[in-house]
């Protein structure tokens, strides 16, 4: 069947039953070709249901649906006639892992970092108004996760004061929201959201209607009883009707009879309104099913077992049979217990990401001393500013590109009151298969204008170690590590940890002709050039500046008065406003002639492909130095 | 009395009875002071009580306590120890206007952004608890309108599910929360504050004590039945319930014994709590009362009638008896309705800040195209993504250094999405006397990375209504207009507006000695520079470069090309990232041996005097031009 849905509109033609033999269908599409071509997994089988609805139910495009983070709308993407690009997703030219404007005028909304959705479908919503499209409707589908993100509550806040028509859809799959579904509640959504109690509702307040003083006390007393009655039957206290918006569910979300009949009625009902499903993560799958965390994006797997193909790899990537590099993230999650066993005044600190960034090491084995305060990381910088601010030195793991979330805070809270928190900024520079929204592209231009900052980024995993080591000790003041995802350099890792000196670069490889200077992970390609160049007749000295801030001076003091024809600098990162330009503005203001060719990401936003294939395409692999040597 | 009054230690020797009487001195040397030394007054008043009881029955310093925002803690800075000092408050080498903990151990936490207060509490309270110092409490004062901000929401997800001694004050002044305070939430407020309930409650939890799944469903039904009860009789729902907070209120924030006795019951309960406050803002001074956004920070007035002394100047500055000069924001104010009145597509958008940004007039002459979101910048820029993305083209106005809160959204949502939206950025450069937390130094740094961006700011108001004109033109992307607080240049400024060439400056004044290079109305100060070297026999020639970016190339490589010695390049902002840095880069890249000199804000957070004194200090003004280029 799913062969003949090319757009929605040939879905409409189905008839109810029909719907979830489809749903099946598209289940098994979904996991058979994520087995092979790895993405994002147990988030989409959850929704696969919801999708099918909503799309049946809702005139899309023409109403608009956001997916709030984005990586559960691959089911979206195949209903919308992207079946048979499906196995591109996330491929250098192929489909994104996130819904993208340019991709599809399905996708009325991008997405990648969580909760957006409810501000942009309000922005939408009232554009609408303004243009006079009345009917047309504005949805957002939201996880339970997400919902902590204090942007949701302030776009919430602001929708239950609107008129628009917007349908928030919470996706509860029960990470951070109870998910007691009993009969009543059950029963309960059906009056609620049947229109026949709607139409009487609605006619109790036309006829209350007005705006004389009783007609309002009226209309309050209504509003009272009706939410008395109802949290009563309920037995529950619900923070959505708490904040005055209209709330339907919670209903199960791998019904499809239900979900349409729900989604029908709230069409009708105009307004803001709430509806809460529950539904399972990695739904018909049962490894999926059973292990939501992993199976968030659980590369390669059988599609018949769901076995995941390279599991005992999970937290490593195998060199040859015996030689194990680590990932940058494991060599933190170990290190910081490391440290924190030594130091008592180290906690760990991260928001939402615990496996991601391995700070689950840590929670396991140091429960009291590392939180996960759920997606809040404007929240997670000023609770470790707090923490700081009491003597203790908190780690702050967030990744690079989300860490915008929490820019004001690191100047605000952390930098201006120069208190010692070290923020470990992961998955720093290009990403990968993620794609636009999640390169760490903007940290190191971000960070530098910030005084009384070190920030600093190692060149593989013993840098890493000693860069954490340096930062815990006494009075360093606001200290930012950033580094990349995927594996390090080195096998024999657990070196001892030594303590650097702030501010100061090393001296890779002395050389003559070239001048290379780089900061972090880069600096392994940097010597891969110098080697080449060697064979091309030409001396490269390779620099590793260690910390972009403060930089060493005395170091771009000696490479500006050295015998070098030229002086390149490489970086994973913008070009404007980074390593680069910090050189740049020095040479400038010190009266150097010296040429500088800034290697880094040029100015415009990177598509997703691998690692590999971005860094050729952005110019800063090995070759490219080479080049840019020459 | 307030003359004895030296530390808190000296306030908690009096006995009950004199708190109110002291409570009436202190206000009135509020009034008092700030009548001929200018700073932000309602809010202060409404929080008099509060503050004299805080300090009574806690044991600050030891205790934490902490003003979110922060210009409310005047009451707090005199009753600690600043008491004679306080009519230099904001001035230069002054008493901050904020809580500052380099000022006095007092202030706990510093603060000037909102939203912050609560996260900070939660570091605190769990440093304490790893530090054994299970007795100390942590206070968050917040109020109402600060609660909107995400950032209080993702923290009190994270309190409600600590143990932590944490007590949040929510004092509502009425602007967002429903102020209905009746009889039967007084006599609640006791019953749920009273020892006597409390220990009953504690003991029927200790008897239900314990892991058994029958002890659980037994603490569950109880909760619920006391949450029931509670909800039926206040006949009404609470958010910080919902979340799972122990809520206690409302109670009347000008009642001293009510504030003594309940918060001396607060503090014997363990725990998470907050405390729910009504209280008025502008609180003994009739005219603030009446008008408290007026009397937010009124400039002078007379301390016995309240009266303003420049009321009639308030929306302008005048330069003699009938030239007025306008401030930029109401430039602004103005011609957003100009150009809305032409264009249908354009709507305004502020988190807060109707009156400080002047978008009020267009919410009064155009109600349905300008909206208040609350303190919430986050969901304003997504919004207007939002907005944008279904053809409208939003201005959405937030000062400089708020606008850090929305970094991630301007990149995430706006950027990479090519979106409309003209995000105009007041309060841009060095405010004065709001100080470090205020000033908004880092933009043209934080968003000259950004691709897609187009980033200008205008030498006078003249110049900004071209650029707003042109940024609304179609097509125009995602487009900043940062300009500065205060009174702009002309008196005849409602000059026709014409378009600007995207990327271009131009020359203001030719020359063959020095090139002086500026953004922003420092131009303005430049062009007093090449007068006083023309006088000294030096011939500058003075660019606009108008835009940072995209940059003006052509006109830098005819600086580079020219006869020119020097380069000055000058900016009201860091010089990490910014203009200096910007054409150091292009510089370097292409080649050009020119000396580059920049002037900026140097590598430290700015504290708080005059603009004209920062200025000077900063060496951005023109002195500081004259010498650069000798």
């Amino acid at each position: 069947m799913l062969e003949k849905i090319n757009t929605p509109y040939d879905l409409r033609k189905l008839d109810v039953g029909q719907l979830q033999p489809l749903a099946d269908e598209l289940r098994r599409y979904i996991i058979e070709t994520i087995a092979t071509h790895p993405g994002h997994l147990a988030s989409s089988l959850g929704v696969v249901e919801l999708t099918v609805a909503l799309h049946y139910v809702f005139n899309t495009p023409d109403d608009k649906l956001i997916w709030d983070v984005g990586h559960q709308a691959y089911a979206h993407k195949i209903l919308t006639g992207r079946r048979d690009q499906f196995p591109s997703i996330r491929t250098k030219g192929g489909l994104s892992g996130f819904p993208k404007m340019s991709e599809s005028e399905y996708d009325a909304f991008g997405t990648g970092h969580s909760s957006t959705s409810i501000s942009a479908a309000l922005g939408m919503a009232v554009a609408s108004k303004l243009q006079g499209e009345s009917g047309r409707q504005h949805i957002a589908v939201i996880g339970d996760g997400s919902m902590t993100g204090g942007q949701a509550f302030e776009a919430l806040n602001n929708v239950a004061v609107s008129k628009s028509n917007i349908l928030v859809i919470l996706n509860d799959n029960g990470i951070s929201i109870d998910k007691a579904v009993g009969g009543l509640n059950r029963s309960l959504v059906h009056i609620t959201a049947s229109p026949r109690y709607n139409r009487f509702r609605e006619a109790v307040w036309r006829r209350l209607g007005g705006d004389s003083d009783r007609k309002k006390r009226s209309r309050n007393f209504l509003a009272k009883m009706l939410f008395l009655a109802k949290s009563a039957l309920l037995k529950d206290k619900n923070i959505f009707e708490s904040l005055g918006l209209r709330y339907f569910g919670p209903i199960d979300g791998h019904d499809m009879d239900e979900l349409v009949k729900v989604l029908s009625h709230l069409k009708s009902i105009p307004g803001p309104k709430l509806l809460h499903i529950v539904t399972t993560k990695g739904k018909g799958l049962l490894e999926a099913e059973r292990n939501p965390i992993v199976y968030h994006a659980p590369g390669m797997y059988d599609a018949v077992t769901g076995k995941r193909l390279n599991a005992s790899d999970s937290q490593a990537i195998k060199q040859s049979s015996n030689q194990i590099i680590p990932k940058y993230q494991d060599v933190f999650g170990e290190t910081i217990i490391e440290l924190a066993k030594a130091n008592p005044k180290i906690v760990g600190i991260t928001p939402a990401m615990p496996t991601g960034c391995s700070l689950n090491m840590m929670m396991e084995q140091m429960p009291d001393r590392a939180f996960d305060v759920g997606i809040a990381e404007q929240h997670a910088v000023t609770f470790a500013a707090g923490l700081a601010s009491q003597g203790m030195t908190p780690f702050c793991n967030i990744y690079s590109s989300f860490m915008q979330r929490a820019y004001d805070q690191i100047i605000h809270d952390v930098a201006l009151q120069k208190l010692n928190v070290v923020m470990c900024l992961d998955r720093a520079g290009l990403v990968g298969e993620d794609g636009a929204t999640h390169h760490g592209s903007f940290d190191l231009a971000y960070l530098r204008p910030i005084p009384n900052m070190t920030v600093c980024a190692p060149m593989d995993e013993r840098e890493l170690r000693n860069m954490m080591y340096t930062a815990q000790l006494p009075d360093m003041g606001p200290f930012a590590i950033r580094y990349p995802r995927g594996a390090a350099v080195h096998s024999d890792w657990r070196t001892p940890m030594e303590r650097l000196d702030i501010g100061r670069g090393r001296c890779l490889r002395p050389g003559v002709d070239v001048a290379i200077l780089t900061i972090g992970t880069v600096g392994n390609d940097a010597l891969v050039a110098a080697d080449r160049l060697r064979q091309k007749g030409i001396s490269a000295a390779v620099y590793d500046m260690r910390f972009l801030k403060p930089i060493d001076t005395e170091l771009l003091d000696t490479v500006a008065n050295g015998p070098f024809h030229q002086v390149v600098t490489v970086e994973d990162g913008v070009k404007k406003g980074g390593l680069g330009s910090a050189v740049a503005e020095y040479f400038e203001q010190a009266g150097y002639k010296k040429e500088v060719t800034i290697l880094g990401l040029p100015d415009q936003f990177i598509e997703h492909a691998t690692v590999e294939e971005l860094h050729h395409a952005c110019k800063i692999d090995a070759d490219s130095i080479v080049e840019a040597a020459l």
